[in-house]
Parts: C-alpha cells; structure tokens; sequence
C-alpha cells in the first residue's frame, strides 16, 4: 500500500509525478501581439510555480473556463526549471476531494506554516497558564477563553503580513510574548518589591496570552491566506480581543478591578494612537506586555528580511515591512 | 407661608439673607509672615464668592475642623463687594439637609445646568427617534438605551471641560447633533438616490444619538463638577459607547450588519487616532455623524471662548481650549 | 431631417455609426520585438475605448502624423467588444467642426459632467443669495462675483482630481455646502440668541457660496480636463479667492469689518495649514463653512470610491483618495 | 539756556532728577493681609524700574485714579538702587506734553530702538534697490511701495517678540536680508549660467525688500510695544504684504509673469505651511529669499538669547524662542 | 568613643542633635510688605527640610554672607514639625571638613542613591560579562571600558531626570538591562537558530553593558544633583558612547565587523531620530538592546509617579514624566 | 601619431568609430512569446546608449558569458539614431586595458563630472582655507584633514542622488558652501561687534569646510556611481565626520573648546533629527553653516529638476527629490 505522494516542493528537475497543489493565482493577460493567454499559479507550502498557459496550449480552455483560484488540484506533471524560470508540464489535473485525503491531501499542506506544531504550542501556552497564575479565577478566564477558540487558534497566521504570517503563527507569537512576560514579571516584581499596588505578575502573563485574542475575529484563514473580515476592518482586533474577554468573563469570578486592568492591557497594548491603541499603558503591566509584544513582532520582520530580500550586498534594501535597510555582513553578501 | 429662600446669585450688595450654598473650595494656605489661615469657596450655580477665613475670625476653628469641599451648606450671611472682590460675612452655617428642601433646598440648584430643561431635552430626542426612524427594530434599541440610562443622562455634562460642562450639557449637545444629523441624512439621500449600498439614515440619526452615549460610563457627576470614572481613563467613552450598545443589542433584534456599522459609527466618530478613534469612518453615515459632533463640539467652545474670555480688545487670548484667539470685533472689544 | 447623431456610448456591441469622440489619449510604445505602433483612446462622457494601432494597419500613418490627444474627431467606425476589451474599427475619421454643431457636435458631449443642469444650479444659487442673505450690500457684492465669472462657473470641476471632478462640479458642490451652510446658521442663530457678536448669518451663507472661488483662477477647464494653471499653482486657489472678493468689494459698500470676516472665512475654509489655510477658522461662522464644505467634499470622495472601485468582497481597497477602506456591506459585495 | 533733560537710564544711585520717563505698567495687587496696592513700572529705552506704591504713600490716590499704562510723564524723583532691587522715590510728577519737546522728550526716547538710524537704513535700502536692480520697472514698483509706507517703516519692529522687536528693527532686518540677497543671486548666477530660465537676480533682491512688508498691516506700532491688528490676525503678514504689492503694482508696469513670481516669493517665504506660508518655494529665486530670511532671524534669536538669558554656567536655559539651549562656553559662564 | 552622628532623616520631632547635611537651595526672597528674607533646605539622602530665614533672626547675616548652597554643614540643632511644616531651629552651624569623616561625614549620604550597593553592582555586571559573552576579545574590550570608567560609574545617576536619577541609578539600570538582554539573546537564538547571520549573543549583551556609557561624559555628578556637561549638551551621549568604544578598542583585537555592529547598537539604542538615535535599528541585536532599555527606562518612570504622586484617587495626574495618568486602583487611592 | 580617440557622446548619427565606453547596465530578460534577450546600455559622461541584444544576434553569446556590468570597454561600432532611439552596431568590442590609456582611455571619462576641475577646485578650497583662517592651528588641522583625503575628494560626488552626484561633485558643494560661510562670517561679525563670546569666523569657515566631510566614509565610488558603505548607512557620514576631525586633530593643538565647537558644527549641521542631526545648532555658527549648505543642496536640486525633467508646459512634476512642482515659466514651456 502506497503511501503520501510526493510534494510539490520535493520535486527535482524534471522529475514526473502526481501531487497535489493549491492553484494560488490566475490571472488573465495579453501579448503585445494581441494574444490572450493566461499566468497561473501552483503551490504547496514550501514551492511556488507561476507559468503562462498560451492560447494554444493542451490547457487553454480548460483554464480559462474551469480552474479557479483557491481551488486544490491533484496533478500529473513534469517539473521543469528552465531558464524562464521553473514550470510545469501538465499531463493530468483535476479538482482534489476527500477520498484524496487517503493519498495524504491535506489543504494545510499547501500553505506556510510554523516551524513547530500548533497542538503542541497550544498545549505549551495552556500548560504556562496553568503553571504560572496564582489567581486561579483568572486562570479559568484565561483557559476558557483559549479553549472556546482552539480550533481558531491552531491555524491563525498572527498577521496578514508583516510577521508569523503563518499557519500557527499566531501561536508562535503568542507563546513567545508569554514567555517573555513569564520573565519579564517576575524579575520586576522582584526588583521592586514595595511597589504599590504591588506588580501583579498574573496579569502580565494573561495580557500576554491574550493581548492579540481579537485577531480571531479580526482575520479569516483561506486556503491562499489571511483576509480581514469586515467586523476586523471597521473595529479591529484590539475592540474584539476586549470583547472576547468580556463576554467570556461574564462566565468566571475574577475581581472587577482586576478584569478592568486585563482590559486595559489589551488595549493599551499597541502604545500609541496611530498604531490601534486608544490608550498609552498606564499600568506596568501594560507596558511590560507592550514591550514583549513589540520585540517579538519586529524581530520577527526583520528575520523575516533577512531571510527573504533578494538584493545583492552586506546591506539588504529598505522596501520592507520596517522601512530600513538590514545589515547582514559580509560573510552573507552573496555578489553577482 | 414662606416661599423658597433666595439664592446667593440674586443676593444684592449689602443685603443680608438666609440661603444655600456649596462649598465648592477649601484651601489651607500660610501667610508670608507664617500665618495659616484657609481660603475658602461657596457658589449657587451663578456666582461663586472666594474669601479668606483667617486664622483669628470667628470661624477660623470650625472651618479648619468640620467644613467640607462639596458640602452643601445653608448660610446666614451679608453679601459684601469690596476692593478686595465680593466677600461673605457669616452669622451663621450648618450643613443643608433633607429638610431644607423643603425651603427649596436642591444640590442642582448650586452647578451650572443648561438652559434647556433635561426632561424636555430627553423628551425631545425620544420623540425624534420615534418619528424618524424607519426600521422599528433599530428605534427600539435606541429607545431601550435612552430609557436604560434616563437618570443619569438627565444630569450629565457633554464633557470635563471644553464643550457643554453643564448639567443637561450631554442632552444639549446630543440633541443638537442628532438634529443636524436628520438633516444631513435626509439631504444627501437625495442627492445621492442611487448609491450602492443606499444611504441609510436611520444609522445617522441612531449614530448621532448614541454616539456618546459611553460618557455615561466614562464620566460621575459629583455636586462640584465631572470627574473620570477608572474605567473611563484605562478604557474610554468611545469604547464603553460600544459595549452598551452591543449589550442592550442582545435583547432586540437588529440585523447583524446594521449593528456592525452602528457599533463602526460609535467608534470612528473622532475621525482621527490622536482624537481617539481607533478607525476612521468607513462608511458616509459614519463620515455625516462625525461633521455633526465635531461642529457642534468646537462650536460651542467658540462660544464658551467669546462669553468668558477677559482680555479686552477685539481679539481673546489664545489661551483656550480652541488654542487661537478668537475675533469679536471692534463692537465687542471692551477697552480700559 | 435627421436628429443628432448617436452617442459613442449608446452604440451596441457590432453596432457602426457615424458619432463624435475625443481623443483623449495618444501614446507611441514599442513591442518587444521592437515594431513601433500607438495606443488611441476614445471617448464620450460615459465611453472610453482605448485601443492599439498597430504600425502596418490602414490609419498607421494618419495617426502618427496628424491624430492630436485633445481633438475631437466625428468618426464612422464599427464598435467591437472583444475579448482583449471594447475596440474600434474605424471606417472613416476627421476633425469634428463648427458645422457638426448641426449634427449634434458639443465638446461638452466628451467630457463627464454634472447630473444636473449648471444653469439651473447656477440660478438656485443666485436664487438662495436674494433670498437668505439680509444684508442686501453683501448679497449684491456675492451676486456680483457670481456673474462677473458666470460663463465659468457653469464649466468649472470642483477639483482636479479626488471630489465632484466633473463639468459642473464646482456649482454641485458650491450649492449644496450654501444649502447646510443656510441650514447650520438658522440652527446655531437660533440655539446661541445671545451670543455677542450675534452669529452673522449671512456671512456664513455667503461664505458657502464664496469658499471655492478662487477655483476660477486655480483651474483651466481643458477638453481633455481641468489643469492647474501657474498662478494657481504658485498662488493658490484660497488667496486667489480672496482677491476676487476684494476686488469686486470696491464697487460695493459692506461694511469694512464684515468684509474682514468674509476675507477670514475663505483664508481658513481649509483649517489647517497642511490643507492650505494659513490661518484657522477664529469666528462662528467660519467653523461652519469649513464643516459644511469639508463634509461635503469627503462624501462626495466617499460615494466615488463605492461607485468606481472595482475590488471584490465587502471592502473596497484602501488606494483611494480617502486612503482608507470603505465598507459596501454583503450585499453589495460581487464575488467571481 | 539749558540742554535736555537726562534720561532715567543715565541716573546714577541716590542722584535725583528731572525726567521723562513711559508708565509701561500698572497692576492692581493685594497683599497677603489684605491691603490693597499698585505695582507700577517706569522706563526710557534703556531701564525700566518697577517698584510698589503701598496704598498709605503719598502718591496712592494718584496712581489709581490718574496714572495711565502707556503714558509719558515728566518726573522729579530720586534713583535708588536698593536691596529690593531699583526704586524711584518720586517727588513730582505730571504727564509730558508737547512743550517738553523743548526739554528733549520725544517718545521714542522710551522704547528699544535699532543701534542704527532708521532714516539711514531706509535710505541704504533704497539705494540698494536702485543700484543692483537692473529692471527700471521693477525697481520703480519696489520703490514706490517703500515710498508709500515710508513713515511706518522708520518706526516698526521686525517682530512683536522673537527677533528684531525694537524700533527701526524692521529696516535692520530687511536691510540685511536684502544684501545676502544680493550676495546670493549674484554668486549663484555665476554658478549656474546656463540654467534655464535664467537665475533672476532683480527677483531675488526685490523679494528681500518685500518678503515681510505685509508686517505694515498685520502690526501696530504702540508705545509700550508692537500690536497685531485684528486683519493681521485673520489674514497675516504674508496674504497683505502680497496685497500690497499687487495694489502698488496696478500703476506700474512690470511684467505679469515677473510680478507672480514676486508674488510667489512673497508667499512661500516661510517655506512651511505650519510657519505660515500656503506654498513652498517653487523657483530658485524663491528658496534664496527664504534662507537669507531664515538665517537672519534665528541668528538675531541667538544672539538675544545670549544677551538676555541670566542663568549662570556655560549653557544657556532652553526656555526660550528657539527652544534650545545656547553655548556660551567658559570665559562667559559667570558663576555665582 | 562615639559611633557616628545620627542622620537628619533619623531624627524625631523636638529631637536635637549634631548631624551633618547639604545646604540644597538659598533662595533671596521679599515679604509683600518688603522685608528680605532667605529661603534655605537642608538634607540628607531621605529627608529635605525648607524654612525661611528672617531677616531678623539669629542666622541672618552668617546666612546671607556665608552659607553656600552646595555645601555641607555640620549643625547643631532641634528637628521641628510645626502647622507650617518641619523646620530646624539651628543651635550652631559650621562647614562640614575632612576631620568630620571619622564622625561619619560623607558627601554621598546627603544624595539619594540606589538601594543597592553600586560596588556590589559593578562586580554583578563584571561577572556577567565573564560569565556570559564567549568572545574573549570582545569580553576584554567591554572588561576594560568598564575598569577605566570605574570610580565614575561607581556615583553615576542614569539621567539627570526621568529616570534612575539617583547615585548608582546608572549601574542599576544598566545592570537589570544587560540581565534582560541574556535572557533575550538567549530566547530568540533558541528560537531562530538557522538565521543568516546567526543572532549574536555576544553583541546583544555587550550592547546592554555599554548603550549608555557615554552617560560618563554627557552628565557630571555634582553633590546637588547630575549635571549636563557641555559636550554631552552640544555632543550627546549617544554620540560620546560611541567615542568610547572606538578610542578603547584601539586596544583590543575585536573583529572590525564586530565593532561596527555594536558601534551602531550604541548609535541605535533609542531609535528614533527624535530620541537622539541618527539610524534607526538595523540588525537584531540592536533591536533586542533598544526593547530592553526602553522598557527599563519607562517602567521606572512609572514607578516613580506611583511612589511620589501626591494626588488623591485612584489615577495619579497626567503631569508627570510619561505624560499620561497612571493607574493605582482603588486600595492604594488615599482620599481626603 | 593619432591623438586620443573620440568619445561616444561626440559620434554623429550613422559615424563608426572606435571609442572606450562603461557598461552601465546589462539585464535579462524575456519577450512575451519565451525568448530571452538582453538590454545592455553603453555610456561615457555625457551620453547613455540602451538597447537589446536579442538571442539571435551575433553578440548573444558573449553578452550573455563575459559581458560585465561596470566594467570599461573598448568599442568599435556604428552610432544609429533609429524610430526606436539610438543604438550601437558593435563591429568589434574588447575590455579596455591599461594600455588604451595612451589612447585616451580615463575611467573617469565615463561618468558625469563637475563642470570644474577637481584639482582647481581642491586648490581653491586650501587657498581659502589658508587667506580666511586666523587661527593657524586650526587651519593646519583642516589642511591636515583636506590633505588626508586628497585622493578621494578629487573623485567625491556629494551625494547619491538629490544633488551634486557627479564626480567632483563634493568639492563643488564644498567650495561653494565654505564661500557662503565666509560672506556671513564676515557680514554678522560685523553686524554683532560686541557679541560675546564673539563671532568665530574660522568656526564658520572651517565648519563649512568640513561639514560633509564624513561622506568620504559614507560612500564608495564606483564606475557605474556611489554606493554606500555599511559603515555608512550604520552609522552616518555626520558621525563619521566627527570621527575624522577627532582623528586628525590629536595631532594638532586647537584649543579644546574650539574643537568641541566644530564638532558641533559637524553634528548639527543639518539641524532635525529626522534629517539626521542628533543635535540643533546651538551656536550662532553652526546655523551659517547650517544654512549656507542647506541653501546650495536645495538649489542644486532645483536646477537638476529644471534641468532634467521632461514633462511639458510652464511646471515641472511634483515627482522629484523636493516633491513640489518647480515654475518653468512661458518661456520654457516647450509643448507638443
């Protein structure tokens, strides 16, 4: 009994094989001749294929009146990489379907996705909680809001681009913010010792959790991405991460004045007007979760930079998500 | 049968009454020479008499002792103008109690209120409700939140300072901008009769009326003006509007999307981040409300402006709330 | 006898005719196997056909040497929607003339224009100064800038680009900023009865009327579209406008200060100096004709974006005018 | 027959006097116990002595009933520098009048005047105008306007505060950005010979002569200092220095194109709309006018700053016009 | 034979004693009724005592002719709390000397100064750097910059303001930054363990020890408080930290690729240009440092409004270094 | 025996020579029907030769294995000026050697260059250097620094893009600011004869000598242009400045002060920080130079625009460096 097939992105040159993939773009175009013709796409996670398909190719018609964006394909075709770039061959394609899955379809495979397994992600963070909030009321809160969402949360990207702008990136980045409130609350709450109130280490590791919980109503995962939903649009996910907890603290005994605190980090937790906060932290907090946040997103972007920019040269170039140019060294200049 | 007492603003120089009043300041100060002594404040809603009690007076030991900021207060006293300003001079002072309303004691008696009655007001602003808007699902939502937060929106002020900080202030500058609103939406539904989606003017008067209605959570009257509520500062009207509406919006039956851009209408209505709004109106019932209370807002504080300012010469200071000087004119420029 | 010719924009598809167009685009490209050839548009006001011709088709040569971007031309040609777009198979092509006139023949015909007839905005203009304004000096000081630049007005867009960029425009968008600013004054007059100076109603009706003006000198109504002339680019439409009503002020007696105040309203119109008033709005009336105007030109920006944009789903994009995304709602969301 | 009188700046300790001095303060002060008292201020150009005059001294009833801010008077009194700082013990006094013009008063004599002439420095500039200015029409609109605002000229500050606010301070300014003006279109026609249009040095002088002439309408010269006019608050020196040339212009002959471009240099002299101008230099004749202007008024900022600024050490406080602390360096740090 | 002399802090009210302190402010001021008088403090590390000095009283010659702010001073007197708050009444007084020192005297226990012992810090930041960077060389430069600034970094305050503005605020700050960065550095090389070019540990840590160190020649400690020098004034720290590790490195073999990337994490470290930072953060080490610092920095300042606000209620004022009001809820809201 | 040989900006249509020429730009690419092809593009200074190299061409082979961006060649080829612009039928073409030096090959030939001579320019800023400065140490210092960097100012161009990017460029800048500087050196020495501290005329001079002098480390000249090191864009050409003064200064004797003034100077020079000065002017001679350089980039900027853009009629684009439309006037108004 066979087993998966082989992926797009495994495929050597000129290798024949069925696979599957996702048709991720297709777009109508015409020669300076006058000749319609179309650009498609195919994909899986880690290889992207873009190719015409000419006017009087096999394909043609097929294209132009069946194949749609979005759609998962199963495939028989050569895969080329030809000094225009790498193609594809097409001998056979048709729509995938469910009993494809026994070949090991899975629309998931098509997409980027984390480095690490969102399941074991989710059991991290919900394991943190558990181990590390004293308020054992906030803990439930905590937990019935990450529960009521778990089958969300296992595939939201943490944005639509920018950073973690994968599947389960929204778990990367979550986790990694809490476990750096973990670090964060506890050597400050250890370095003022007086403070009063006194720094309330729970709610920086519950404002980490879930600083960015609106997204889940904020975007929608699709087979060729993140969109913005219209609620995501017209109020944003700093209101709906607000309302989730609300609607959900109705449900657990947590102290008023605590839950108006967990509230106020959620929505001072971008810091300033201009990037979605209505409020500055006035708490600390609030601004310890900023911070954590901040960081781990724009590291993020700039690995992100590092890795993708295609320019020559110890510098990469400054049209990127931070609007700067990133030094990479010498060791990493690759010259023509 | 005696009628109500006199009030301190009708009181003429020299005249010596029976009346209530507020002690609106109490200050303990030092004279250069080492002396203490307090400068204290009592008000009606018209005049505000500020005078020192000096540390050797007849009320020197009661004052430092008993008189609370806040208090309300009935005096025997002779209203003076000196050189000095106007002064009070006491005979006698207790505290105002239930029973002195019979006597026409009332503790809104002693704040600025608007010039309009705050029943008629609110009455006014049901009536236009009901007459206006089309779809009685959404006028009985609207209708369910002015009747939830009636005793409270009889007394607010539209603002801490700035615009409309009077008692009846918030009924004043809502009803105003829900006026304008009915025009507006009424004029350019006629102008523009074929938009897609068409214009909705229910959601432009139902935005104008609740488009501040968070203040209520957002601000407390006290007897000696406004203070931000907790909540108010961490959180902010803008989104405590929201809340109510969605929690009221559970018992009626509101299409969805019509909630959405009424909820959309609540938050862009400042227009700008800096302002507090953390979306800009996405929508042209959205961008019609936000014309409506800005100009309203800024209007009245031109007023406010033109009546207090105490410069002389045609032009105010532009020390205000507006941060330009505002012109009289020649006419109105009083002159040494 | 026979009537008008048909219009470009009425013919069907296959349809040919003889009709009157403009060329509105003249462009000399190359293609990639280095053949010279021109791309041509053609339009009425609610048609433009943009088309190739290419180096070795019959009008090759008569397009290089002697078709002018800006001219009109009366055609007979066979319109044809293919699949690369709508084409013209031109049969016959000359310049259009005064005799055309007879057939029907008005550049204004090529050119998008008001929904609704200038004269007759133009006369609901004058109509609302004779009536409204009381100071009858000031009303004739306005009617005599209105029809000292009659022949233009009718002619003039209100903007370049971005609000009411159509013949017409300025007088649409002139009439309805009049009409709020004549409903805001009776409304805040009547609120404000005291207020000292008196709201001066009629500056803010003739401030409606008188805002844009300058635009009579900022722009150049071309066939092709208005153009920024040099002074207006140097100058600027809010000083020019200025000029015009002090230029006419000296065949009239208002009063000096009143003529002041009129100057101030249009020099502030725009509030900011990023927006290009050099000074902010420092009277009532000001305040209202910048929000009369300002509203009604983002409206009218706002209602183009929902009409013109051509993304899918309930959001239109955020490259616009307004640089946000406007909100359709489900139903007006066509989906592939 | 004697000279005229000395002037208060030239009083040595304990002399006593005949003197013409400007009452160029009054305010109505109470003390801590009480009593009323007036704290009133004497100078000439060059000291001012403030001092109280205690409601028991013999001049208290005459100061509060007679005594007027911005008027001069002629004083007996005795000069004495004492631990409470300079006093003046007055034993006569009686408003100046015309006949003191025999004894040598003259009210400029009572205000901060320029180090040189006035009359002398509008004569340079005059003669400057008519020496470098090659274009005879040009000159003899530039002249003509000098010509019309001559007497006001002689006597305006530059600015109400922040540089230049001295008599005669306008004509140091203008005089001086005039001759960078000339240096700079000199050297930089020489630069660029070639350019296209030509560098138009008669602009750029022009434009030093009148880039701040609209400072005749927008301020007021009084005796205690320089005023804004109500038109200069409304409208601003920058639209009427414009109008003032394009009134002027009206009876000369220069070219219509050459007079927009002065009007332009006018108008973007500030370069920043925040600053004031509603347009940015868009020919180079322009941006020299503006950094010749720039320079000159922030270095005279400095250099006040340097002059007036009393804190000790080597830096100066940053609490002043440019916002920035000054470096003295150590040989001008007095220390205490 | 006697310990040493008890602190001002530690006296009790009508308690007298010798003990040493700082003359902190001397202040000539006048009575309404024209009497001098001095105003003059007193303190220690923890407690301030302000009381005029009349004229008349015993100490007002040596007071004036004498007494310097600045200095110490050994006193002779009874520790009062009196209705116009605590005074001294001084028995003797005489300029604190070297002698004074085996009674306890020491300048530095009249500042504020950490909680925690700076020659324990320094050693922690010593051993951190042992510990943690794995460079030897690069340990070695910042070894040796830490030795040659040792006995400055020993007093140094992190800012004249703000924040850590106390003697050793410097190495408390810098040490909790530099903990932060090990744990940051360590996290997100974990995290990102195949980046081009891998994340440098060493560089983040060494960036944390030394993105302040031109704080030793931007401020001078003097006993009154931190002062800006001239250079740091003109210069700036960021620009003079920089300084130091390149004139010092001279000395060390560290990678010039190296150096560059911790001189621009220097450069960097508060990364905008309106903070002082010339280039934004272009590696992700400099982004970790700068994340680390600012957190540091506003969570102090955060503390320190909610240790020295003095007002009531449950929200501090907005007056403060962060400019916005800081929350303390209810428990801690003292009220009247 | 033959002089040098022609330079390809002097060929006539149809002329073949031989001639050197800069491979400015060699790209791949793709025509529509699949086949590859290269633009290639030839230029020496003053002329700049693109067009195809198609697959088929006798030159595809070579073009596509050994031709190399940015190296020189030695040509020889027909010059066309064809429908599709000008062209080059390559005869013969080799790398140019060392030998064609005696053929008139110069690297330099091939890039833009200053209207001026280097070296003149060079010996113009040292005469000015040695004529102005009083101060003899500092002189020497300049002089050392200038000297230093002989070799690479000869070759500077001042900038990237913006202004002055032409080989030679930087002195051009440099001699032209430091001219400036000596004008309002001595205009304002004049202009504040008692200011104190006193004008530093060799402050000012020097300071305009070095003010860019950074830029020698910033940017690297290459054949094709300037490109920026990483040391350049991680740091800055201001700090590096600063850093090249202190280098060199340590082996003269300028007074410390005078030193930490220049360096200001430096620092400062282009005031904001957003334009990257970390500090403001905050001595009168850093804003000269602030300005005299800020003036000659603007304008320098201006006349390439009036230079080199190509659009029709009396205004530039607003698409260039200063992002304003420049006036061109009537006259220059080339139309179709």
């Amino acid at each position: 009994m066979p087993g998966p097939l082989p992926a797009l992105s495994e495929l050597s040159p000129d290798e024949e094989a069925d696979f599957f993939a996702l048709l991720s773009a297709k777009e109508s175009l015409t020669t300076k001749d006058g000749k319609p013709y179309f650009r498609v796409a195919f994909r899986d996670a880690h290889r992207e294929v873009s190719f015409p398909v000419w006017g009087d190719s096999t394909w043609a018609l097929e294209c132009r009146d069946t194949w749609g964006k979005g759609e998962f394909y199963k495939l028989r075709a050569r895969y080329r990489e030809t000094s225009y770039g790498p193609q594809l061959e097409i001998r056979k394609i048709r729509l995938a379907n469910e009993a494809d899955r026994s070949d090991g379809f899975d629309p998931a495979m098509c997409v980027a996705h984390s480095r690490w397994d969102p399941r074991a992600m989710y059991d991290s963070l919900v394991a943190l909680v558990q181990d590390s909030l004293e308020d054992k009321d906030l803990a439930d809160l905590v937990l019935g809001i990450l529960e009521q969402n778990h089958e969300v949360l296992l595939n939201l990207p943490a944005a639509k681009h920018n950073h973690h702008a994968r599947l389960g990136g929204y778990l990367e980045h979550v986790l990694s913010v809490t476990k750096t409130c973990v670090y964060l609350a506890t050597k400050y709450a250890g370095l003022y010792p007086n403070l009063e109130p006194p720094l309330d280490k729970d709610l920086v590791i519950a404002g980490g959790v879930l600083h960015d919980i609106g997204k889940v109503r904020e975007m929608k995962s699709t087979p060729v991405g993140a969109e913005y939903t219209p609620s995501g649009t017209l109020i944003g996910h700093i209101l709906q991460g607000r309302d989730i907890l609300r609607e959900v603290a109705t449900r657990y005994s947590v102290a008023e004045e605590k839950l108006l605190r967990l509230e106020h980090i959620i929505v001072s937790h971008q810091r300033l007007p201009e990037w979605g906060s209505p409020k500055p932290p006035m708490i600390p907090e609030a601004l310890m979760v900023h911070h954590a946040d901040d960081l781990d997103a724009k590291l993020e972007m700039m690995v992100n930079i590092l890795t993708e920019d295609t320019t020559k040269g110890p510098l990469t170039s400054s049209r990127n998500a931070l609007g700067t140019r990133i030094y990479r060294g010498e060791a990493n200049a690759s010259h023509d």
